[in-house]
């Protein structure tokens, strides 16, 4: 460990996870092995110039040991919407932030290139560089937490709009005239089965007195009612939370299921806190349930998987990205 | 015209288009001008041996005036079930042929590479190539015919899956509990959208009295309400009509929508004889439905076009998308 020179590498990129809790920037060397990481707490609410700080703060710190002209560049994940023709978010919703613009200060501050990508699509990218999708021919990423995020990597690129990340998964209508989503249709997938939606679920059978574990441990509040709160329930043998967990799980499935009929992706990717608290459940009801919902001819041609890099896998593919997007320019 | 090589072209891609009424070879120069084409009768009915000997013929119609090792390789359009891993039509429903080994068979007779694509992928590509969505960084194609086809090319490049097409959106649920598709589920965009969902809703009209002028020319046969009758229908003022393709255009603009919400493509083109017939009200519906349906931040972010290269476009594209693998592969 330790980003000094004496590793032999020849150039370094850096990556960055903005995330709701914590601000990650993590160097790593040619074959994107992760050599020094440090973290600060995001705390979105001091707003967007304190962030901007504490960004510029962990990447000067991951960087210390090198010298600044073999950093061949950073990239960031963020949740968004994001710009990312000019590198700016256009707003965080997790971080109270809007009409930042991340590239166009770090390229200022660390004289590099840097590129931003949403933070699934760098996830995904990332597991398909070095985690549980690696080197797969396509692969589509379902991260499901507060909402539901998708990315889908093809023979080694991100599929992306002109400005805009894509592959709203969480927005693909799996129950008609089901719940109002956030973003004002109805029955998304995100309404029915983010952790959200699941806790929402989990609170109205604790409040009914079904799931005594979850009253005990976080009441009816739906903040308290984390993917550990629930993974320890359905441990305990909750019926009515694993009930709920399930069903959400083959909602996923379903959407991932419509997905495969459009992009017969080789791989599904499920990554996310919620996944890796409960990845059996998860596993067995999306693979069954995307198996009744593809076309006959779809039929056993995809592998369910579930993510392994965690936390490093917004970080670590939003640096690969930014490599692939940098030195295919250069070409 | 005339496929001699006073043209000046260095090289020469011949595309065909399998088609449930004919066969069809076309000849094309370095940049995809067509130089010479030849078409026969498919007669499906007379079985594959008989099938590939047309085929064969029109190939060396078309190359008559080339010297073979000019020829760099045959595209051939068709629709699947295809095998594109050894280029072999799984099943051709509408030619009722079953398990036809095309590239082996064509590689064997010509000694020259041959790629099989989907004809609507082809199509897309084609129209990618030289057509309406030329040069675009992305095109969803959309053909409505006797089922509804798709198509995806993203920076050039036909999204497939490992051994078969895919963009199965004739077969994205627009109306669950819907009429029952030949796939076996229900409310599939092509059973309340295709030629054939349309003439079925015309000749029920028809039959009701409501639509004399198609009464008259084509009596309550779903096999006679092609295209240009319903066209004349509606030019003619009758409103059940009408409103009938109206319906079924919005459906297309709604499974678009969806499509939209996971690719951002920048064109959606729609092509096949329906939209050739009526482009008007295809035009006008799709774009409403999918500006309805689509996420806030994907409105105004995409073009409806229609195809322009009409009859080609299969022929072309397949032979584009062929240079495109062969070529790619030799790098």
């Amino acid at each position: 460990m330790g980003g000094n020179e004496k590793n032999g590498n020849k150039s370094y990129w850096i990556g960055v996870d903005i995330g709701g809790t914590k601000i990650q920037a993590t160097l790593f060397g040619d074959s994107f092995k992760p050599l020094l990481s440090e973290r600060k707490k995001t705390k979105g609410q001091e707003g967007k110039e304190e962030g901007m700080k504490r960004l510029s703060e962990v990447i000067s710190i991951v960087m210390k040991n090198i010298s600044q002209d073999k950093v061949k560049g950073i990239g960031v994940g963020c949740a968004g919407p994001l710009n990312l023709e000019d590198g700016s978010i256009i707003e965080a919703p997790n971080l109270g932030w809007k009409n930042v613009p991340v590239k166009k200060f770090l390229e200022k501050e660390f004289k590099v290139q840097v590129e931003i990508s949403n933070d699934v699509d760098a996830g995904t990218y990332g597991e398909y560089k070095c985690g549980s999708a690696k080197k797969a021919r396509s692969v589509l990423g379902i991260f499901p937490g507060t909402g539901i995020g998708g990315g889908f990597v093809y023979e080694g690129k991100l599929i992306r709009g002109k400005n805009s990340s894509c592959m709203e998964i969480g927005h693909l209508c799996v129950m008609p005239s089901g719940p109002i989503c956030g973003c004002g249709q109805k029955g998304c997938l995100e309404a029915v089965a983010s952790r959200l939606a699941i806790a929402s679920n989990i609170a109205a059978a604790a409040y009914r007195g079904e799931a005594p574990s979850i009253l005990e441990e976080a009441g009816t509040d739906l903040k308290k009612i984390r993917s550990k709160v629930i993974a320890r329930s359905i441990e305990r043998g909750e019926k009515t939370v694993e009930e709920i967990v399930r069903r959400a799980a083959a909602f996923i499935g379903k959407a991932a299921g419509i997905a495969v009929n459009l992009l017969a992706p080789e791989i599904i990717l499920l990554g996310g806190g919620m996944i890796s608290a409960m990845p059996g459940i998860f596993l067995e009801e999306v693979k069954s349930s995307a198996e009744k919902t593809v076309m006959r001819s779809f039929r056993d041609t995809f592998k369910v998987v579930t993510a392994k890099l965690g936390d490093d896998a917004t970080a670590l593919g939003a640096a690969a990205w930014a490599k692939e997007v940098i030195e295919g320019k250069e070409k």
